[in-house]
């Protein structure tokens, strides 16, 4: 089931629009290529609409937000609305200053996203609704672990339900709720969080998946962060002596690159709730 | 020949301004390092004079444009052609925003660049005087192939002759034309368009390769092509099972790194028309 | 000794903020992440006030610089000295234009940084004071070797007397000195300048372990650069054939990622002067 939403990647190649952080961007575009995707990067308010129109999905990054490319967001993202194309946000750093808890709400009630993808503190500053600049350091109180996990479906089926949107938690286990069902995801390995940027991939990964697949967001969302999981598992096994997070980036976007459907389908650790 | 064009590379360590988008900015730095050449990236318009002024050459490349950096690269390129330095301008998604169209072109009209390189809806954009927002659309319709390859010899040498620039049109098979003569040159491998960047890459590579050659800036940009397809042929030859594109794009770098003059003559694939 | 700097990042996890260029801050990323630091990027004056709170220690590196980042080096700068944080500066092409110049004397003047890393060029315009724009040609006739060590050990204890800070100057050989004491360091490779931004991870690197080290800042600054000389020498020892800059600069990475305190402290070549 999750290796058709890959094949409807491969298969489409949809073209996606990425407004981002230019951290991790170069990686972005590749994990794009990788998955089947292609990707086109544009941030100036003045061509942002043209460039959305021959896209087939927008991904709006708030990391390294500035003032400028807050315009271009807004701009791409109404035109992205108007023209009926997945819109997924991904909140970087909200809560850890009141410019970026701002900016994320703000793309949030005007944008409407058909995704909202972040870590537990980056979506609990949105849906509490304030910005504290806390963020970094909530990580840990706030993680969905085995004990919290009950509470953590709730919260994230809740706040999809209130804003609407497909909302993606993720962490040690991902969630992924439309805000009736709830994906409970279990791929991926610690040592992801070592290397900078695997969050930006998802989005990017997610934003095509979505893309290729209209009719199945909520799945196809799903499959994307298993994807991302199962090829940190996959490149992990890859490692040889020696090898460290530089290694591990490439071998993960390797992964990605040679996934088949069918390995999707038998790697995927996900039960629904 | 084209070796020795390559030996006056590493010989003489030219230092190249570059002027280029955020995406694939390191592969640029690296790439000029691995061939020989030196980067230095600058964009700010109160500086880029200075920059230019204690460099060979200009790489000028319009990805992720924005209207700070246009005007940089105005005055940098008005800098660098004062001191009689080449100029090389890379239209990237010229055709994809009325921005990038217009910029393109005003860069080519003000600076009369010593090379354009593109893929073949860029320079049809630039040629045609006009925007388009099908750009993206255009790749596979204008793709140079051996049927279309008569046709395509005569556009880019007239394109050429009319713009007064060494034009070089890059895809599956690559043009390399001052207006008279055209080199059709078939090294290369279909992966690399799964790398982002290859052709931003190889901009900044020419750039280096018309410095180092200023008697000789038609067969330095040829050689420069035939580099960056042959990397991509022997770099592919060293992947290994479970490999992908982030893989590939190291090994593409590293191979430039270590060719040498007799590798060039030996793997070019190219004939003169 | 250094282990015990190394072993200090890594159990505090210091979060570093870093205003750097957009050339190599992939690299600064992923660097701080294997070296045990954790990176934060962000340049946006409205919001690095807030950013650089939640942070231990702030990096500021003027590559690829332009007017809207400086305000906010300038913002961070400030607020990271209020709260008693280390700051780094890193004067990235001080020399190649006014602008770079004039922009890292502000910085020094204003911060007075804990510690200033740059090359021999770098930092002889800062402290001679005056912009030149020939800062690049410099290298070579100021180069530190064997002959001329006495005079630059002088040199770089009277900057940093007269500076006020841990002056740091890489290269061929390096020298760091809080103007009492200077450490003479014989770790790297010569290949390590054919990897665009090695000067860039370090700086990143030095913060975390300044960071991490508050009453021993000149010892962690020393300790920092070891680990980046020993490396490249660690990555150079697994290269394969057919390797080049591309995946060397993957192996230095991973040496870091890898770095035990022991390692270090076997590997590390210093004297004291």
């Amino acid at each position: 089931m999750l290796g058709t939403c890959l094949e409807n990647v491969r298969t489409q190649v949809p073209l996606v629009h990425n407004i981002t952080n230019y951290v991790t961007v170069n990686d972005v575009a590749n994990v794009l290529l990788a998955c089947g995707g292609s990707p086109i990067m544009a941030d100036e308010a003045e061509e942002v609409e043209d460039i959305t129109s021959i896209c087939g999905g927008l991904n709006i990054n708030i990391g390294t937000l500035n003032k400028r490319t807050i315009a271009g967001m807004l701009l791409a993202g109404k035109r992205a609305k108007e023209m009926g194309h997945p819109v997924l946000l991904d909140p970087v750093g909200a809560g850890a200053s009141a410019l970026r808890t701002g900016t994320a709400i703000e793309l949030m009630d005007t944008l409407h996203p058909t995704v909202i993808r972040g870590n537990i503190s980056e979506i609990k500053t949105l849906a509490s609704g304030s910005g504290t600049t806390k963020g970094v350091d909530a990580d840990v109180a706030d993680a969905v672990t085995e004990e919290t996990l009950d509470q953590a479906v709730a919260f994230v089926k809740e706040f999809a339900k209130k804003s609407g949107s497909i909302v993606a938690i993720t962490g040690a286990i991902d969630l992924v709720s439309d805000g009736e069902t709830c994906y409970v995801i279990r791929n991926g390995r610690p040592e992801m969080g070592k290397i900078t940027g695997t969050g930006c991939q998802l989005s990017g990964v997610m934003t095509a998946y979505i893309t290729a697949n209209p009719d199945n967001q909520l799945e196809a969302a799903a499959a994307a962060v298993c994807v991302m999981g199962l090829a940190g598992e996959i490149g992990w096994g890859n490692m040889q002596e020696g090898d460290g997070n530089a290694t591990y980036r490439n071998r993960i976007i390797d992964a990605i690159y040679n996934m088949s459907a069918q390995t999707l389908d038998q790697g995927a650790k996900y039960e629904i709730r």
